[in-house]
């Protein structure tokens, strides 16, 4: 079967929405996200495009910072705490990647713990280490296919594949907070088709188009293709179109878990509002 | 070959003991370690012991502070800031386990940042998540084994036993950050030992008496066991001693992880104090 990013994210969006007219009834003004950015960056632009798209269509406002490419890590740090000291921000959000000659973690860490919606601070990703508070977007994303899908994580053989900040790293330590028996691949790993012949589940945040085949992938597997990238101008994930039709459950690139993670950018958003 | 932890504690201590000299000559007062304990615990009682040992060896001051068992969580976290504000204690740690009625995690994060030489509250856990700072001790004396005997991590299939705070979830992190293959098991995990028969390097940290047994390792493959638990009166580690034949290095319980895990806790003191 395969999951239809776009239409979950869309039911998310109708979720947030009421809550988000609760919210309206009670508040003077509208809940609102803050998307600071640095530089010219073309992907950058379209996912902040996908957030403003997702945002006006949930009720909720976004202001976008946009900051020179060639700002200093100081001046920088200094404007992310002015952001997140504005009331109206409900939540702040740096969008990645950061221009070259910026120290990107002690920029995330400048985010406060309760407007910190992507978990990238270190204070937020301590909190979720001790298995406390909201999940980052992407494995938030992995959590609503399996919720909906009645996928029980307990006990199953889960491979990751990537150990990147985004994906495999805190995918894996949510799968490992909920007792599953979680493997991580990555770059170095040898004979990585072996392990992955033995998962149950798939997670895959890597980056590079295609290289998880049908070879690699026993019947009945579930495939979560979080990783993607550009082939020839087009949005390619991590896993070939071939694997699809082996797969029990397959999210495919485009349409499977990029929405996903959009609405769970303001999902977050609420939670850490108490809305 | 099985490692000789207690002496290469001892080499730690003797390092130790040099840098501590140095602050000696510049410093007006010694270096100290504050430890929070909150009721009376035989096992907790022995540990502090053994770290009142090790510093008073090594040169490095131990204050204790002793706390009633019916203590509330909120005077306990009040006393941490305390504990934590004073300038002579350079770091706190909080003997584990915490009386029932406390919130231990809400206790650890009392402990700032600088002065966490345990890697416990969630600012330090992100820290390190994100590959900075110190290690936590126990993981630290996993590194310190793997360092002082060449074992190369890197393209390794690691397998970690447990998923706790304390051993096998920092463990796995850190392996992860350095590029090895990383496995967890726990309690829900089917067919453990198709897993361990294939590891070239396993760490465990559950805290059941001899649940690993020779059946279950390969010929030639590192055992570190960093589980402790107690029989009959007697320390006793997760691995069955019939292993050490089969590996090619192997730590002993007691005399293992355990006294490197103490030497750990002050080598991180200094390095928090940059001395």
């Amino acid at each position: 079967m395969t999951i239809d990013g776009k239409r979950i994210a869309e039911e998310i969006r109708r979720e947030l929405e009421v809550r988000v007219r609760g919210v309206g009834k009670s508040a003077s003004r509208r809940i609102r996200l803050a998307i600071i950015q640095a530089g010219e960056n073309e992907v950058s632009a379209k996912f902040i495009k996908q957030k403003e798209k997702f945002a006006s269509e949930a009720g909720i406002e976004t202001r976008i910072y946009n900051l020179p490419q060639g700002i200093f890590t100081n001046e920088l740090r200094k404007k992310v705490a002015e952001v997140c000291h504005i009331k109206q921000n409900d939540g702040v959000i740096i969008q990645l990647p950061l221009p070259k000659q910026i120290n990107t973690q002690y920029i995330l860490n400048g985010i406060i713990l309760k407007k910190d919606v992507d978990v990238l601070s270190e204070k937020a990703m301590g909190k979720f280490l001790a298995g406390k508070g909201i999940l980052p977007p992407v494995t938030g994303a992995v959590k609503e296919i399996f919720d909906r899908h009645k996928v029980e994580v307990k006990g199953k053989n889960i491979v990751i594949v990537g150990a990147g900040m985004l994906v495999g790293k805190p995918t894996a330590i949510w799968l490992i907070n909920e007792g599953a028996t979680v493997t991580v691949l990555n770059e170095f790993t040898l004979e990585a088709k072996s392990y992955l012949l033995k998962a149950n589940i798939i997670v895959s945040g890597v980056g590079k188009p295609g290289i998880i085949t049908e070879d690699m992938v026993r019947e009945g597997a579930i495939v979560i293709d979080a990783g993607t990238s550009e082939q020839s101008g087009k949005l390619v994930g991590d896993v070939s179109p071939d694997v699809e039709k082996m797969a029990s459950l397959f999210t495919p690139v485009p349409g499977g878990v990029g929405p996903i993670t959009v609405a769970m950018v303001f999902k977050n958003l609420l939670e850490l509002n108490r809305y």
